[in-house]
């Protein structure tokens, strides 16, 4: 009889297992098509395709391919809304320009400071503190804060197809990592939450911190010194930095993407996937290409993409729904 | 008769594995019974010493702790011959006194020439190739070299004792990583081999490199920009970076890992375990603390481990044999 349980057991699992789809919030288009079959080749032995489950490493990027970066990429808005905190304590920020745009709300000085002015708001907010008050700040951050439009946590923003591709990947054998522009501190405070991605799998930009024995104990205090971005040719060469290896798959979204999906395609060794997320859903997300309002601009990538055999995702089309209603109960 | 063999086989499994001690490269002396039971209290649920498995992150050195460091580090010798190989072709490296001291073997005056000659080293032999070219001579000089001591492959060399230690915290659910100030490319070419540990788990002294498109794909070449020695205090900052938390457990043999043994003392959430390896065999290996061949200094290191609790393997009295006889089969 306890057999006989354990075997309708397993039977109602092989059977519902056989029957939930693991992207059920893709359409079924060719975008989807083309990821499953590519997902099917690597993993049968008995293709020329196939990956050993050792060499089945795969990349995305994160802001506009696993999260919106639009009005502002989170990160941007948290140093922001860090920069509008902190002022009051600090009254010597007073003339710096910077600080005077975001006090403004003028976020359109904010971004014309370019490369000099983000840094200078990475600087106020991302340094001189230790590692583990800056995972603080950006919990409470998370915790206090609402995107505006959506009206849910940042947190809750995952694209939900994107983490059921993840969770797929995974479940086929592949060690899923995420290789973006935003801040390697910043993003490991809620990969793994949003995204099954423990710290060690999130490669991001970065600075050094320092080290010193305090009375009870240690201290790593982030600084600005060996500023690393990670973007646009900076991220193949992170990525050997970090994993040490080629991807078999890169996931992205903008020009910036490219370097690390061309340094995915040349691996000599495995029949590769090459997955580019466009933005063309103003209704539920945002639709943009080549003028994005913050950062995501993609133009050459649309040309690449047929030439390189690599899927173009067209958001409205080929998803079902953008957001999880579980977590954010927006219109879908 | 078939639930009979495969339940006979299963017993014979339970047996044999309760028989088996993995660590038999070990004697019975306190050195091994401290590390038996720390895993015993870090993974017994029951107990308030247990560590979640998703939080069992455990650091190894790799000089001097996992394989010999004299009389030169493994990497310098490789460096040493590789400016020998490669000289012939370089008629402009003639004036260099480090390359003169290399090629009359004058290796007292390479070791004088301090920190800037070693980074003049590196540069003729780590930079201005690929990372797949180095890869390549790296692993041409592991085939073609061996140990003039011992008579082996270098990489036959590891540590028996610390290889069954590896294996036995990763059978306990501890994720294993090097943390060593050898270069992360060079090791992660013999990591998975020697001691069973993938690329990414490896961290290292490293510098970046620099993409291009080719003509018929991607090239990372290696250069000297952003230098980092992964030392000292530079080991907490780069597990930081690159594992993304705290450890639970370090393993070292110099003061060079004392930073990277508090940093996983203080470790706020568990009870941690750190370790020493002392070298005290001259004759199955070397002996040496104050006055190391070329690096493994350790001397803050035996005031500090008693205060800490920190075991100091005496590798004379506390390993059974010191390399693996079927790999290297020396007087043990």
């Amino acid at each position: 009889m306890k057999h006989k349980l354990l075997l309708s057991a397993l039977l109602v699992g092989a059977v519902c297992s056989a029957h939930a789809d693991p992207l059920a919030s893709w359409n079924d288009t060719a975008a989807k098509k083309s990821i499953e079959e590519w997902v099917q080749n690597a993993t049968n032995k008995d293709r020329s395709t196939f990956i050993p489950p050792e060499k089945r490493y795969v990349v995305f990027d994160n802001d506009g391919t696993l999260w919106p970066e639009a009005p502002l990429t989170f990160q941007l808005q948290f140093a922001v809304d860090e920069v509008k905190r902190l002022a009051p304590e600090h009254p010597e920020w007073k003339t710096d320009p910077v600080v005077t745009a975001v006090l403004n709300n003028d976020l359109k000085a904010v971004a014309e400071s370019g490369q000099k002015g983000l840094m200078r708001l990475l600087e106020l907010t991302h340094s001189g503190i230790t590692t583990e008050e800056f995972d603080q700040r950006v919990s409470s951050w998370m915790d206090a804060k609402k995107d505006p439009r959506f009206g849910c946590r940042y947190d809750q923003l995952g694209y939900q197809p994107m983490r059921e591709l993840l969770d797929y990947l995974r479940k086929n054998g592949f060690k899923t990592w995420i290789v973006s522009g935003g801040g390697i501190d910043f993003m490991r405070v809620v990969s793994q939450k949003m995204y099954g991605i423990p710290p060690e799998q999130v490669i991001g930009s970065f600075a050094l911190s320092d080290f010193t024995l305090t009375d009870n104990g240690t201290e790593l205090r982030k600084n600005m010194k060996g500023a690393f971005y990670d973007d646009a040719t900076s991220k193949p060469v992170a990525i050997h930095l970090f994993m040490g290896q080629r991807p078999v798959a890169a996931f992205g979204n903008s020009d910036g993407d490219l370097a690390m999906m061309q340094y995915t395609a040349a691996n000599p060794d495995y029949k590769t996937f090459g997955l580019l997320v466009h933005h063309t859903d103003g209704e539920r997300e945002y639709a943009y290409d080549s003028h994005p309002s913050a950062s995501g601009k993609l133009i050459e990538g649309l040309t690449l993409a047929p030439q390189k055999g690599w899927t173009v995702v067209d958001m409205k089309q080929d998803w079902k729904q953008v957001f999880d209603p579980k977590l954010c109960p927006v219109k879908n």
